[in-house]
C-alpha cells in the first residue's frame, strides 16, 4: 500500500485535535520515567506530550500528578513551583495545586473566599508500574482499566527501564523498532563476522498475524543444516514492540545464559519529537538478571551515562554532529560507523527528516510488519473518530502478550511451536 | 473581565500596523540607553522598536539621529557604517545621511547630482533626558511635546537608570510589575521572616483610580496595631510603573534612610521581546543619593555586572538554564531559589510562553490594576484608530505624578493622607 | 526601474516550482567543489542546491553522483552510506545506488527479487572541469552541451578555485560582485591612500553591451593626464562574474607582474543561502601562476585557513558576531574595519536580510549593471517558462569571453581598444 501525502499527515500528526492525538489519547501513555520524581516533594519536572505542555510532581504522600503546565490564575509556569505539603505551589501567588488539578489554596485572595472552587486545573490520571508514570489523556468515559503488560509485572530485580529523547516523528522511530530487517545492516557492529544467525541470512521472511494486541510478525531466516532462526515479535498498540533476547552473560564471575525480553515504546512529545521507553525484563521468573546487567545493556545501546547530555535524556550524538559518525570505523570495523545500537537508528531516522514523506517510498517484502502498523493505526483514527473501542487499549488485550526467539526445523509451523513461549510466565 | 483571544492579539501585537503599535506610536518612548551611544562619533548601535529595525547615532555634535536601519540606495545595513563629520556614512558606496535622514552625500556619482535629493531616509525625532534617548514614531500631527516624568527633572546625582531585554510581549512583563500582590510570594526571599510588612498581609486590598496619566492603584495591607501599610503606585499610559520605597542605608560608614521611587517602563522590541528600562531616584530634591547606590541595588535586582551577558542587555539567567534555580534554596531559603528579584520576575513572565493566553486565566480580587490596565490600552487602541488625543501623552498629564509608602490608621482615608506625597517635588 | 514587491519574489526564490529555480535548473551549475569528494570510495557528503536536499559521492572508479539525499526504499539519508564497490550503500537495509541512480542491490529481498528495477534513485548529470563538479538540473531535452568558459581549460597550473557558503539570497550576493563601484569604499583598505587608482575617480562612469554569454559592463574613471582607467567585466548567465586583474607579486625572491582573471560563481543553495565558487587564472597560457599566489589571495579575500570554521565553507566571521568589525581599525585604518576583503561584502550582503526589499531602493547611474542583470534574470524566467532556449547557456555563448583592465587615452573608444582583451587565450 503506497501512503499518500493526506494519509502521511493522519498518521504522523498529534497536536492539537490532530486524529492520531485522539488516538493516543485513548491508551494510557508513559509520561515520564518515575525516576523524574524519585521522592515525595521532589522537585517538579517539564512534562510534554502530544504537544502539550504539562508538569509532574510527586507530592508528601508519594502521589505523582499530571498537571497543565499554567497555573490557572495568571499563567505562569508551575514548573517553577514549590512542591510542598501535598500540592504544588505556584510561585507567583502562592496558589496551591493538588494531585488531582484541585486549587487547595489562593492565598493572595481573602481566605474566606471561594475562588479557589472555580480555580483548578487539568489533571491526567496517572498509573505508576514498570518504573514508568503512565497516563491517560482521553475523554473519562472511555478510560481502559491501566495497562497490564507482561513487563509491568516482573519486579525490579528482573527489569530495567530507560528513556531517551529523539528529534523526529515517532511513526518513523517506530517504523524503525518493528524493521526486523534492518538489523543485519545497519546493526552489524562486526562486518567480519559472516556467521552471525543475522548475517546468515540477510532477507528474512516476514510473516504477520493480527491480534488483540497489536498484531504478532515472524522473520524466519534460514541458516543452513535444516533449520531456520525464528523470531517472534509483538507489536502492542499503538506503539510497544516486545521482542525476545539471548543473554550471554560473561561477567561477574559468571558464564551463563539469561533469556530475556526487550522492548520500545515510542511515545509523541509533539509532531517532530519522540520520547522512547526502553525497558528489558528476565524471561524466567524464577531468574533475577545479574548486577549491572541493564547498565552495561544500555552502554551497548549508546545509551550509558555519558552518551546523554547532562540533566537531559538527549543523547550527546546528534544531528548537529553527525552522530559522531566515524567514517574510518565504517570502513573497516562496522556497517554504519556510529557508536551504539540505537544511536545508528536515531542517526537514520532522524536523517529522513522530522517527518518523513512516506508517498515516496518504494517498500519491499520485509515491510510487512510496518505496513500493518500504518494499517491498524489509520484504523485507529477512524475508531476514535466513531468512539470506537481502541484495540489492545483494554488489559486483557495485551496482558499475556511475549516475544520469542528459537531455532527450528526447516518443516516446522512457527505459530505451533513458539505457542507457548508468546504467552506470559509472569 | 474576561479577556478573549481577539483582545489577546489586540492587547499584546505591536508589529506593522497592529492596532497595539500604533498606541505607542502616539507616545514618546525609549529608544536607547544614553550610554550606548556615549560621545560624538562613537560607533552606531542597532535599535528594534516595534518590530522595526533602525540604526543610533550620536554625530560629531552630539546629536543623536534614530535612522532607518538600511541605506536609502541599496539597503546596506547602516549598523557597519561609518560615524564621522556630523553624519553616519554607509559603508556599501559612501553614501552619507545625517540625525534628521537628510542624504548629505553620494559620492559614487557625480559631483552635481540631485540624487541626493531623494535619498533621504526614515528618521525618528529624539530626546534625550534622564540618561535615555526618547522617540516619537508616529504622525507628526499628533506629536506631543517631549515627556517630563518627574525624575526626568532629577539631576544624575539623584538618579539611577539601566536596561534589561526580556524574552516575551511586553504586556505579561507590565501586569508582572504592576501586580502588588506577588510581592509576598514570589519576591520573599528570606522565608523565616514572618514579620516583615509585606508577609503580614499577603492578600493586600487594592483600590484603582483613574488619572490624566493612567492611573493610581494602592494597596492596603493590614499589619495589625491599628495600623495599615499603604502603597500608592502609578501606571503611567502605555507603558510606565512609579513606585515608592524607603532605602535603608548601611553602608559607606554610613547609616541612615534615604525614601526614593522606583520605576519600570516596558518597551516593545516586538511581539516577542521586550526591553525594560529601569529607573530610581531620590525622592528629595536637597538629598543626593549615596554613592553606588544604584549599582548595589542593581545587583540585588539581578542585574549587577556579572548577570549580563557580555557586550548585551541579556541576562545570563535565561530560560534555557531554567534561570538557574536552586532548588535547594527553594526550599529553604526563598520561595522561587532565583537569585535576583527581577530576574525571579522574568522567570515567571517568560515561563508563560511568548505571549500568554489570557483567555484562559482565572483573576482574583488583587488583579485590578492588571484589569484597569488593560482596560486602558484596549481603550487606547480605538482612540488611536478615531486619531483621538491619548492618555498620558501630554507632558501635564505626567508630570506632577509621583507614587507613596507608608503606614497610615485603620481609619484614614488613603487619598487624602497620601495626596501631599503623590505629587512631584522636583 | 524600480522593482516591485512581485518582482522581488521572481527574482529571488529558487525552491520548488519557483521560476527562478526553473531558470536555474537550465543551465550547468556548481554543485561542489572536486575536492569535497577527493579520491574514489571517499565519504559521500550532503549537497543541497535550489532548497533540493542531495548527496554526492566518488565511485570506486571515480565517478561521481549526485543523487537524491534519500534512499529510494524508506527514505533514509544516504549522507550516513557506504561508498564501496562502485556504488552508495544505503546503511539501513543495504540497497545499493550507482552514480546514474540505479539502484544495483536489495540486499533484505531475496535474491531474485526485480524490486531494484523500480528502485532507481533521482540523478543529476555531472561535469567535472576547473576543480569543480557541475550539474544539470533541468529536462533533459533541453540539457546544453557542458559548460566551457575559458578557465575551465586553463591548466590546474594556471588556476585556483575556492568556495565560501553565505547566508543570504543569491542575488544581493551576484549584486554585490558586479557593483564595481563600491570598491572605491567598502574594500578600501588603506585610508590614507589617496591615489590608488580606484580612489582618483571614485563614481565611474558604467557601460553596459548585451552579449551571447549575458552582458559586458565597462567602468571608466577619470584619473588626470589625460588617461582613463577601464575595466571590463563580463557577467555571464546566469550567475558568474569575470573581471581582470593585475597580480604584483613580490614573493618567493621573485619581483613580477602576473596579468590574471578572476571571478565568481554565485550558486543558489536555497531561498536564502548561497555557495560562491571563487576562481582565478592566468591570463597567459604560457605563463602559470606563482607557487602559493592563490593561497595567499585567498588570506587577502578572508579566505584563508584560519578563516573557516573547521570542516565547513563557513566563515568565522558571521552575522552573529558583527564580522568581528573593529571600530577603531575602522576609525583610522580601513573603510569597513572587516578583515578579509569578500568578508566585508558579506557583511553588506547579510547585514540586508535575507532577502532584500528592492521596492524601497534609491538606484544611482553606477547600479547600470545591476539593473541589466535584473532585466536579463526576469527575462530567463519568462523564457523558461516559455521553454525558450536561456541565454549563455550554450558553451559557443561564453567560450570565448574573458575580462580587462587597463588604461586608455581620454579619447579612445573602449569597445575597441579593448576587443582583443575581451577574447579567450586558451
Amino acid at each position: 500500500m503506497r501512503i499518500t501525502k493526506e494519509q502521511n499527515e493522519r498518521l504522523t500528526r498529534v497536536e492539537g485535535d490532530a486524529p492520531m492525538g485522539q488516538v493516543f489519547r485513548r491508551y494510557w501513555i508513559p509520561a515520564l520515567l518515575a525516576e523524574e520524581v524519585p521522592e515525595p516533594d521532589c522537585p517538579p519536572v517539564r512534562v510534554r506530550l502530544l504537544g502539550e505542555d504539562l508538569v509532574a510532581f510527586r507530592d508528601s504522600n508519594g502521589e505523582v500528578g499530571l498537571l497543565d503546565a499554567y497555573c490557572s490564575h495568571r499563567r505562569a509556569p508551575l514548573f517553577f513551583g514549590r512542591n510542598e505539603e501535598c500540592g504544588l505551589r505556584c510561585v507567583y501567588h502562592g496558589w496551591k495545586f493538588d494531585v488531582n488539578g484541585n486549587c487547595l489554596d489562593t492565598p493572595s485572595e481573602e481566605p474566606g473566599t471561594r475562588l479557589r472552587f472555580r480555580a483548578g486545573i487539568k489533571a491526567y490520571p496517572v498509573f505508576e508500574a514498570g518504573g514508568i508514570i503512565w497516563t491517560y489523556m482521553g475523554p473519562v468515559d472511555t478510560m481502559p482499566e491501566p495497562p497490564d503488560y507482561e513487563w509491568l509485572r516482573a519486579p525490579a530485580t528482573h527489569r530495567g527501564v530507560s528513556k531517551t529523547n529523539e528529534a523526529c516523528n515517532f511513526l518513523q522511530a517506530i517504523e524503525g523498532g518493528i524493521d526486523t530487517a534492518h538489523s543485519s545492516f545497519a546493526h552489524n557492529n562486526d562486518l567480519s563476522n559472516t556467521k552471525s544467525l543475522r548475517a546468515l541470512d540477510r532477507h528474512p521472511k516476514l510473516e504477520v498475524e493480527l491480534q488483540p494486541h497489536g498484531f504478532t510478525y515472524a522473520s524466519l531466516r534460514r541458516i543452513g543444516g535444516g533449520r531456520k532462526y525464528l523470531r517472534v515479535y509483538q507489536f502492542a498498540m499503538p506503539f510497544m514492540q516486545i521482542r525476545s533476547v539471548l543473554l550471554s552473560w560473561h561477567g561477574q564471575g559468571e558464564d551463563a545464559e539469561y533469556p530475556a525480553l526487550h522492548g520500545h515504546i515510542w511515545v509523541p512529545i509533539d509532531d517532530v519529537t519522540t520520547a522512547i521507553y526502553n525497558f528489558a525484563y528476565s524471561a524466567r521468573p524464577e531468574q533475577p538478571m545479574p548486577p549491572n546487567w541493564f547498565a552495561e545493556h544500555e552502554v551497548e545501546m549508546g545509551r550509558g551515562p555519558q552518551d546523554f547530555k547532562p540533566g537531559t535524556y538527549w543523547l550527546v550524538r546528534e544531528p548537529a554532529n553527525d552522530f559522531m559518525i566515524d567514517r574510518e570505523v565504517q570502513r573497516t570495523r562496522t556497517f554504519t560507523g556510529i557508536e551504539g545500537v540505537n544511536t545508528q537508528d536515531f542517526a537514520i531516522q532522524t536523517g529522513m527528516g522530522a517527518i518523513v514523506d512516506r508517498s515516496k517510498e518504494a517498500l519491499g517484502s520485509t515491510d510487512l510488519a510496518i505496513s500493518t502498523a500504518r494499517k491498524l493505526l489509520l484504523e485507529a483514527t477512524d475508531r476514535a473518530e466513531r468512539g470506537e473501542p481502541m484495540l489492545g487499549a483494554a488489559p486483557e488485550d495485551h496482558r499475556n502478550t511475549r516475544a520469542a526467539d528459537l531455532l527450528i526445523a526447516e518443516g516446522d509451523a512457527w505459530r505451533e511451536v513458539s505457542k507457548d513461549l508468546q504467552s506470559a510466565w509472569y
